[in-house]
């Protein structure tokens, strides 16, 4: 039998939001690589795998992207099932793509299983569609992680002509609101730092632009994984929850209009 | 017992590619409304609910927003669980956002379950990654619909800053193409059409920005959801698989290197 690579996208946290072919791969599983911020839960939906963290530790590096990619040929060669799980999409910010390019040289078969990015849920969850009639009809999602990254698109694109989604952006939130400032931008235009999306510890900050860059996230909260959001369809998480939802996404409890 | 209302997206056609929740939640619905293009399996996720289709039919439109809006509240007030499933992201170009600010204007309970988008998924199963590094830390989203939608931003972002992807703009891809040569785009940059994707019917057309335009599609397959895609990101397809990636996705029985 011929071992098999599946690169799995996690989604943003919520096990529930797994896919119904990755669930399957995990149950099939000999193998499950992980990355950090990838659900405990997950991993229990692989009971007879053995289960390797390669994420970042705290203090140090994860373990290197060419160690991963030959363990995994390894692994392959000696006939094993292998997930790759990778929070959210594989292919967004994620990596995926490299991992793909060493195992289609090495020869060895592989799949990918999208999964639920937090650049689309995060927004989602907390009442905001990137896209929206009479508000945005396109978005940009970029990294946040270095300037030279976002500030040259930022220059570009027109003020308000997307929806953004700074992924990574967390730390660099000022730098991000200064070139749009700069690009002409209104500073009343509403924006978001969503943290946590899509688990019990999420958390919502919605105001201007013109205070993202100096918003005061909780201490407590540092460790998780935030992004940005930056347009008027901001605007409509009030108005699907009359008051601004901060501490919780959008769920089952939750008494829309009260 | 209240009624509720769960926005959930469908993925992009692949039954498997649906998230456990929505699966458990159309397992349970009383109710449910879907649109065209929601594959034929997932409905059978829900063998108890009643089932109404609201999509457009062949030569007239589908039933009117208003009316599945009135349509969820009054079913919702009954206190019947309902699903209402949209293919992709309910929130991406889904017009879900409008049917979660009517469902809060009448005071209904609802949540919204992200779904796979094609802008994500189409792309990552022809084996094109959006971001990719030392390629693209960035991809545009955008409907091309409509030209008013697509004009202002594609005129205004630097080329090659980020993968683009257009939805919708299958009809409109002469026009596409023509306005980002005209911004500057190389025409040798790497385009690929995705119809169909993730489903058996799935096709791939790769080439440069310069022929997108001009590009032919089956004509047997005209009725499937497409979308465009350009950036160098797509070269990595072809790199992935040594063959071009044409009439099938990433899957099982697909040998890379070969």
């Amino acid at each position: 039998m011929s071992g098999f690579v599946s690169l799995v996208g996690a989604g943003p946290g919520d096990p529930d939001l797994l896919t119904l072919k990755a669930a399957r791969r995990l149950a099939e599983a000999d193998l499950v690589l992980y990355d950090g911020l990838v659900p405990a839960e997950l991993l229990r939906l692989a009971p007879t795998a053995r289960r390797f963290y390669v994420g970042k530790r705290s203090g140090r590096a994860g373990i290197e992207q060419e160690t991963i990619n030959k363990l995994m040929i390894l692994e392959a060669r000696k006939g094993r099932q292998i997930v790759r799980l990778k929070c959210g999409d594989p292919f967004v910010l994620g990596r995926g793509g490299e991992e793909a390019l060493a195992l289609s040289e090495a020869g060895v078969d592989f799949e990918v299983i999208p999964g639920i990015s937090s650049a689309l849920s995060a927004p989602a969850l907390a009442g905001i569609p990137v896209t929206h009639r009479g508000l945005a009809s396109a978005f940009l999602v970029v990294s946040g992680h270095a300037e030279g990254a976002y500030r040259p698109i930022l220059e570009s694109l027109a003020p308000g002509s997307a929806t953004l989604v700074v992924l990574m952006g967390l730390a660099n939130r000022t730098g991000v609101a200064t070139v749009l400032l700069d690009r002409g931008w209104s500073p009343s235009v509403p924006a978001a730092i969503l943290l946590g999306a899509s688990t019990e510890a999420s958390w919502t900050w919605t105001g201007s632009l013109a205070d993202l860059g100096a918003a005061k996230t909780p201490e407590r909260l540092s460790d998780l994984p935030g992004c940005l959001c930056v347009g008027e369809v901001v605007s409509v998480a009030s108005k699907i929850f009359k008051s601004v939802v901060r501490d919780r996404p959008v769920q089952r409890s939750n008494r829309a209009g009260n």
